[in-house]
């Protein structure tokens, strides 16, 4: 096995990803329609989302991928960190969360106005689908038509939208913990483990491979809600990049508000473990990134 | 040749178009979200789109269209018209045209809210791509990669979305007639030409045909274009089921306030017998059913 730095290997993923992403959201597009796409998508972000993908790709590929598995894993990984942009600026809007600061900077709607900020959105969702079906390209269409079918399906009514909706009547009632499982397993996990079989399909993994990646996914996907609901009591909002001990001033259910913080530690961490099981059970060669990002995941403090 | 009956035709597809919507639009989405997305789209609207799918898949494959090819056509019908109500959906809401009232009922914003309203049609465009790309269908992977492909480019930034942005930056400026083409060529008339172009990839047509379809389709989208700023003059809003004389009331310009009414008929005209030019050329067997949609684009009342 070739020897592996996580660091390296991910600043050179995130340096690729960010050059797609600018070769791909289009400047030109007309009006400031262009100018709040990118806004909406360069230069922030942790970019959570194509390094899973990336990560995918290469457990399941190792480092001979075809050229055009390289392709379709940035294809993927823009496509889905597209459709992560898309569902922030909306969900900033004012008639959704009113948020103003995003990643540091104003939001969309701020920066932009709404009506701008509702068709940058909408746009910046029709470009992930759009990149995925590239002309002329040697992605097999099977490989094209089953990216398109699993983003479609993690980011729909049974996956982030579904999520968002629960979210959204869940303001000021008190959810069950399966309740709450529920709607983060569909509204942040659904992309998390649609990302994990992205990077899949883009390798044309087996069955048995896209199941044990996919328990990978779901653990990691409620990991990362939870340390989500940790952070926002726990960090402060110039750290956060947005703005801090917003869910308690909403009084929407947490994890923190429904566990205390010490248990959802604890459930943090088995999640995570479950996540590096699922990874030993996949009988592939070479998880080292997608073992570093379940870490990470855990550890991470914005 | 099998005898044609337009009306008979249209009202079959339409029955069969309304079904598949029924069965495809979830009830279940969680908290309100699948009523909302069932209420922007079932039980109202031209189905334009669909029919323009359905009418060129027809005049493709004949009536010996396998199965598959059915079903591609179908969904491909629905997917276009899931795209276009989330339009309307957005369109409608308070930071963009603020209109209260759409196929003679409440707008979604008003019936369910507008966080519901915005992401109900989030989610309706998301549905669009998950029935293009059927789990155990008998598509073949390009025809489904193809029609993704496809939708993307007309609802995206080039095409509809891209328009929109022209059309909300030029809200009491004073358009030429060419950019006032430019924009509706993007804002209707890219779904218009879509939907032609979808109802032959589902019919695997070749790229003549292919030109030639695009040729009618450009035409007839703005021909379409011509008879809506027509209408919102000459009729009222109970034929219309929207608010007549909006256009002119939001100093919006439109093909009547520049040519002036007459001219402006004179150009539906002339692009309705460009639409039939198109056909004549295209060398298909039998598109009864596209010329009727023509001379319906162009006699229309509502």
């Amino acid at each position: 096995m070739s020897s592996f730095d996580m660091p390296t290997w991910s600043r050179q993923q995130l340096a690729a990803v960010e050059q797609a992403l600018s070769d791909w959201v289009p400047p030109h597009a007309p009006a400031d329609l262009g100018q709040a796409m990118r806004y909406a998508v360069l230069d922030g972000g942790k970019r959570l989302r194509p390094l899973l993908v990336l990560a995918s790709l290469k457990a399941c590929a190792g480092d001979q991928a075809a050229d055009w598995m390289d392709e379709a894993g940035m294809r993927a990984a823009c496509a889905i960190e597209l459709i992560h942009a898309y569902s922030l600026v909306h969900d900033d809007m004012p008639c959704m969360d009113n948020d103003v600061l995003r990643r540091g900077k104003p939001t969309v709607h701020v920066q932009f106005g709404e009506a701008a900020a509702l068709l940058a959105g909408d746009a910046l969702q029709t470009l992930a689908f759009e990149l995925l079906t590239p002309d002329n390209s040697h992605i097999p269409a099977q490989v094209q038509a089953r990216l398109c079918g699993l983003l479609a399906r993690g980011a729909g009514h049974a996956g982030m939208a579904g999520g968002q909706a629960i979210d959204l009547a869940s303001v000021g009632i008190q959810l069950s913990l399966e309740q709450l499982r529920l709607m983060h397993r569909c509204k942040t996990g659904a992309l998390l483990e649609t990302s994990v079989q992205m990077g899949a399909v883009a390798a044309q993994a087996n069955a048995q491979t896209m199941g044990a990646l996919l328990a990978y996914g779901q653990a990691l996907g409620v990991a990362f809600q939870v340390v989500d609901d940790i952070l926002d009591v726990t960090a402060d909002t110039a750290v956060l990049g947005k703005t801090a001990g917003k869910d308690a001033d909403n009084d929407k259910p947490t994890y923190v508000s429904l566990l205390g913080l010490e248990a959802a530690r604890k459930e943090a961490a088995a999640l995570a473990a479950q996540a590096q099981q699922a990874l030993q059970d996949s009988g592939l060669a070479d998880t080292r990134a997608l073992q570093a990002l379940a870490d990470w995941v855990l550890q991470r403090e914005h």
